[in-house]
């Protein structure tokens, strides 16, 4: 069963008994008789818990003020009687078409004064006070009704936040967004500093003239852009809230969450302020086919949810079985991909394995979005593969409430990768990704565990940091780097890191300013490099991505640039300061040539692989009071071996002192 | 002369006793000193047709209800005098400008809300009253003036309809999708359940929720923008059906017609409804040299038009001489394509060669489209060659009526191709036509001839069936088409057919649902390739497009997946059924491969090609009770010999037993 | 100093003194402590003149008719003190937060309906009267409060017109087109005629029916577009004088001059309109990266600016230091390329070296365009650079006043170019700029300079009349250039040339109408090349671009085309006429090919090189009554020799009988 929460402290330890199995559960799409097959193939492939009623506003109040709650009550009964677990949505994600019709004051505008019409999801201003009000009164019918039901075990406010109506530009956007300025700033004076509305004459001289960032004639105020994105943020937060404290009035106990979407093509929220919110942190993660490195992406952005969880196991509330259907084209996840996905996000500290959808739609936008049940029926080896992860996830019992051990840090701050993607950039090539994504993949390949964390995370105790492209950093945060660095540790910093302060203001006298001393180095210019274009490096290798006019004023150069406009200036550099190393990359070197630097960062640092494994396949461990769990996932076509002793829960055999994992399949090796 | 109908029955016959020769004549672009001109170029050139009137709203109606027919009384009479038969046009397949100005609420509105202004051609409304209204007025004014025109010999209602303005968006057409969706479904509760609105929360409670598929968050719901082509095509089938009786009430016994537009690029009308309403089929066919077969799809698109047509002989409306100007760049037609061209129009059942334009515009929007008189006048190769052809259709006139022979029929559903391009799908990269296109062309090397028809079309008496990426499909017509298998034909289904009913929902226990039974073939899983991805095929070649996880289990694997993931999974398999088989492609060999399947299924089937020759040469045959007719058309660089005896018409000499057709010619052998 | 003109005719001779060096001066971004840092560095670098106040507005009148002068006091007077030239801008090229506030009816609406908020730059309507008169406003307060002042030497109307504000499709634009048209055509029936709109029922019948050409159904009218082009031209100029003239009321012997952009990428006002309504030509220049050839561009625009001068010295307002932050992609200038580029424009004519900005920006939108003191401060190499490069402009005094020597006429028509942009082209590839920049950048490789001038021009002197894709051309013109042929000049045609008059009416009869008998050549039909497409030329080589069904009826081929549609045609002709020749190129040849043609052409017309250089040297000649000054720009990266004596202003040495400048650096030879 699916916790039983009774106080918040019990509540941050849910799930301590199983790892968690199940899914979204839509059954007002299929008729009655379909019901109790449902029941008897989740009995078959064990799942403990469902989410339901995320898109059944329509179906719960066909028109304003008239519920109909006779057949959730139905849903309820039943999976309750099946001892399934209830993860109760608000069902507020998406309004039924009477609330639009009626009020179309609600429907968003994109940027260039598009409306967005119904006929998807999620058609609503996230600063509509219209669609507030109907939607918290919708969940005070939910949590008055359902609050003490015995199948409920956590409630689910609207669904993936932003994913799809943010940024909103429309004039109930603009009426908010001035009184979240005044807020920030006080002043109109201090708008005006922070802007930098001397350029291009946009002095502001009345709240009123404020607007939104709308298509305009040329590229926008980069500080105006960055600042429309944090009151984006802002608002679906206050939303979230909202809906949080009507259920916390009827249902004080019950654990309440939202889940997130930690995924590389997902950055609209500042997570990192809506995590302290959660009761559980739970997220959304499909795997993208047009990344260079989908499955690493994957596993980034595992120890990314651990990271907002505050290092506590997680919920993985949707991913899919096999194919999605928004990709251009859509490729399936060919056989034991599931397995190995699924026991991914075990090993980065998920708790819980949710599916989007129990049941593959027959009709509507989803249809062809892979599901527990396909649309072959139960007779399929996909559903086979289904009962067979449900079974693993049951003997996956004991690893639940235990944490994922981690000697690296990688800052993340979606305020920096706000600002990067910013108008008028040196490059709008750079993704603010890349090296954080490039940094942890090689990580990964040695077999080092990374929690990757806010800059203001407290990084005691870390042998390395990593600051990837971290544009925008405040005095505060770049203090505390260089404290860690003082400390003891690595400080691995790259390209285009420390370059503003928080209003995306220069730091004056030369790049990177917030780390110029750290560095011991000075920028003087930028020369970001073209796509294909690199520059060789006299320590060998080449560099992709940007370079630069860097000069170590206080540092070793390890690498220099040996081609391009600045030939001969520093590429990769290394100073010794307090007890630590501060490390600089001007570029990004291929990945031989970083991983040769990483191999010797991690090795000064006194930083150990979880264990020795060829390349491909991934190891991390988790620990809790009750002892320590290697998982082994082998994502290569051979057996490998590593060396460890135990049980393995997944083949419930015994191994070591060197265990064989059969190609394409994971170990979770309970260590002796 | 172009006919003299006086009878619903005799308008069918049109033409027998020519081809007919001409195309669109505007001469309110020219002074009148140039008309006389137009006369003595058009005797020379055997012209024996020409369409008047296409654009001549703001000539005809300058304001509203004042009248200018002086101009058109004197065109006709010249006409007249000439010999020249006209296909007159009701002229309302463009406002002119007062009526636009007077009443901006006829403009067409895009997906993003976006109007579609004046300045170009078509910015009408589909669904406006107001626009309707003026054009039924005029089109009386034009029926009741000419109806017993001496030279009337065709009425030509608007022109290439929904050639720029559908889909519109508006809210006028929001106000007509409303009652046509009561008609179609009857009650709400109907229409919730077709459109699967239980996902997203879209049910509909009152009919004014409903909109047209407008810009919206994400992808929208396939079954509502599928119904919003049905409704498209449905609401210009009454607008043209509006004009026609207005004609009909004061001209009862000229033929009636609007020209389709059977490209591949044009799929907004389901012409399959359209057909029966006119009394000669008409069509404009443009070669689009962006394709890679761009004369295959020439071909195609005549034997669909015939389809049309039900068998009978047709009307190329328009065509081109040479160059047009709406391709990014526009390649002339090298000397003797376009003799080429028309005669495979010919050769596919068209028995009227029309061409836009007559003479090229010095001005406007298409001065740079090649006409049969170009800007260099008629000192040109290009109008020596235009007189060739027109003295060529003349000596063709015996094969007026003729009828095009085929034993293959191919399927082609106008709806099928938009459920396929809908949202949502496996594959965005999916086109509908790539099948059927593919098929038709390697038959087409191989000297076979394909009806191309519609799914309803009675399948009796055609020796093979073949079904392309016929997703979308009634139990009826699945049922009939197995029907013809056990009836002794060779079915052809390929990958993503029968799929879904013809509400868009899919046939659930394992695909593809339609044709499991037929096939004996049941997929689990799709799994779409990649532009340019391919798997390797264990009976030899490669695959494209498409792969599945089939499983044989009532067939004969005759290839199976060699790579992918997929691997061992069937990819091509034949059954026998009745008196014939049933085959299956799960996927689209390459040509080599796919040709040699087909030579096998047109062995055993018994098709034989219609003459040997040559790759590159292309043959079909035209019969009548007077005889028949062998078209060759040599489209390579070398001479070819064909084994016929008879009279070549374009060559005017006694060929046999063996014909010699120079490179880059055609002949039309009256065989004897 | 700055010049001080006292009449028109003095204001014409500046600058006579010196070669003027500065930038934009935004001292409003700055706390006021920073300024005397300022007046200290642009000492230590040589300024000589600041451009000050282009976007001022907000910071000038914070509130409608509140004004604050007392900053701009301080600056004027600071600069004064320091003996820096003022180029005061009227601050109206951006209108402040509270006019869009008070009057959204400003903003601009593009083709697309869309309306372009505040929030960048230059969101105003030019035709909108509320916004000409609040800029008025602002133009009488600065001019009747600075008109006297000491430090003021120049004026500054508005900012780059256009660059982003144009094309505006909202009504108050629509209001302004038909008075306008009105103005052109004087009835409707002459803009019937002219717009062909006989075509697609286009025919107006009131003025009010007239509307831009917004976004339509499919591609419009080529002639309404191409007017639409020429009012937006039109209606900025009108704006540009209205500014002037109230300046001229306060300040009648001060020049006034607005920055054109004369590069490649902007072309969307006519400069030949507005050109002679300058007291100084003055325009901005920014290398684009994505150009094939940069540097060629360069020079190209040099030359054509000088043509717009008359052949006077000019003024360059803005480059740049480094990298700019507008591209996809921002490459820095390696070393010593600001020398290069500077002293290019210097060769080119200019006299005046300005650059955007002075101090990079710490915010806004464009912190990462570089300036002449750098993020990095004064500290940097790019600073010390900046110092070099004031030291050399002050060198260079003597030079100032003289003008370039050119033999080669390339004739260069805005018009032409919004024609060969048009809807409904042969081709959508064609980019006028192409033959007109190749023929250019061959010749420059040859050490032959050019003037680039409109075709009205006086031909007379010139050797060589180069007439590249001058698609549009009066009669008039097209006559002027064939008397320059019989009065002795080579004048060399390339294809699509004189194919229209100036309404965009095809020259009927065979291509190119205007030129036909001037060449002796006839073209039937156009056969557009793709992009990567190339002919076979017999005479050698291949074409690009273009091909034609041309022939030569009284000229000499000097290649055909050896594969294509036209095998056999000519591509290339040569006809003597009267005392010059003919030259006819139908294609572009590639470098190689036309290389040759153009070296045989300037050996017949006895055209010699400035000098005996190596590719990638570039040589210019600038002369006055007081003598003669060699440029050479060494692009390479070796040194290279030239037979030039006298003294070389640059590295102030005495050189000759044979100079050598090093690698990637210029002279400027005083001549002996």
């Amino acid at each position: 069963m699916f916790g039983s929460p009774n106080t918040l402290s019990d509540m941050r330890q849910w799930p301590d008994d199983r790892i968690a199995f199940g899914g979204d559960y839509n059954p007002e799409q299929w008729p009655r008789e379909v019901w109790a097959d449902d029941m008897r193939l989740m009995e078959a492939a064990g799942v403990s818990f469902v989410t339901v009623g995320v898109f059944s506003w329509s179906w719960l109040e066909p028109e304003r003020g008239r519920y109909e709650f006779g057949w959730l009550d139905d849903v309820m009964g039943l999976l309750d009687e099946h001892g399934i677990a209830v993860d109760l949505a608000t069902a507020t994600a998406t309004p039924p078409p009477w609330l639009s019709a009626a009020h179309p004051e609600i429907l968003p505008v994109d940027r260039d004064g598009r409306t967005l019409w119904p006929g998807s999801r999620q058609a609503w201003c996230p600063s509509s006070p219209v669609y507030r009000d109907l939607a918290l009164g919708l969940t005070e019918q939910l949590a008055s009704r359902y609050h003490d039901h015995p199948a409920l075990a956590m409630w689910h406010v609207s669904n993936e936040y932003a994913c799809h109506n943010l940024p909103c530009y429309c004039d109930t956007c603009a009426a908010a967004f001035r009184p979240w300025l005044e807020r920030r700033y006080g002043s109109l004076e201090a708008l005006n500093e922070a802007w930098g509305t001397a350029f291009w004459s946009q002095r502001y001289t009345a709240w009123e003239q404020v607007l939104p960032p709308r298509a305009t004639t040329t590229f926008g105020n980069p500080t105006h852009v960055l600042d429309y994105h944090r009151f984006g943020s802002d608002t679906l937060l206050a939303f979230y809230l909202s809906e949080k404290e009507v259920i916390r009035r009827h249902s004080p106990d019950v654990p309440v969450t939202t889940n997130f979407m930690t995924m590389d093509h997902f950055r609209l929220l500042d997570y990192h302020d809506w995590a302290p919110h959660q009761d559980l942190v739970s997220t959304d993660h499909y795997v993208v086919d047009a990344l260079e490195h989908p499955r690493s992406e994957l596993s980034f952005h595992g120890d990314l949810t651990r990271g907002l969880a505050g290092g506590a196991p997680w919920v993985l509330m949707e991913h899919s079985t096999s194919a999605v259907n928004w990709q251009p084209v859509n490729p399936v996840k060919p056989p034991r991909e599931t397995l190995l996905d699924s026991l991914t996000h075990v090993a980065r500290g998920a708790d819980a394995l949710g599916f989007f959808q129990w049941r593959q739609s027959r009709a509507g936008s989803e249809k062809y979005h892979s599901a527990l049940v396909p649309h072959a029926g139960e007779d399929s080896d996909r559903f086979r593969e289904v009962c067979e992860l449900g079974a693993v996830a049951a003997r996956l019992a004991e690893v639940a409430g235990s944490r994922v051990e981690a000697e690296v840090a990688v800052l993340w701050d979606y305020e920096a990768g706000w600002a990067v993607d910013g108008p008028g950039m040196p490059s709008g090539e750079l993704d603010y990704a890349t090296a954080a994504h490039t940094v942890h993949r090689l990580l990964r390949d040695r077999a080092v565990t990374c929690d990757v964390v806010h800059p203001d995370t407290d990084l005691t105790g870390y042998r390395v940091v990593v600051v990837p492209t971290l544009y925008l950093v405040s005095d505060e945060a770049a203090g505390a780097i260089a404290a860690a660095a003082r400390g003891g540790a690595h400080v691995v910093v790259t390209y285009f890191s420390g370059i503003a302060d928080l209003h995306d203001h220069v730091r004056l006298g030369g790049y990177p300013g917030a780390f110029r001393d750290l560095l011991g180095v000075r920028v003087e210019e930028f020369a970001p490099l073209r796509v294909d274009e690199d520059v060789a490096l006299s320590g060998g290798g080449v560099g992709t991505v940007w370079s630069e006019d860097a000069r170590a004023l206080d540092a070793e150069v390890l690498s220099a640039y040996g081609s391009g406009p600045f030939s001969g200036r520093a590429a990769v550099t290394r100073r010794e300061v307090g007890g630590g190393v501060a490390w600089y990359l001007g570029t990004l070197p291929d990945d031989d040539t970083l991983g040769s630097l990483l191999d010797r960062v991690v090795r000064e640092a006194g930083v150990a692989p979880v264990a020795e494994v060829p390349v491909g396949v991934e190891v991390t461990r988790r620990r809790s009071a009750a002892g320590s769990w290697l998982f082994v996932l082998n994502h290569t076509t051979e057996p490998c071996e590593v060396a460890v002793a135990g049980r393995d829960l997944v083949s419930r055999a015994d191994v070591g002192p060197v265990a064989t994992v059969p190609a394409r399949t994971a170990a979770v090796v309970r260590e002796a």
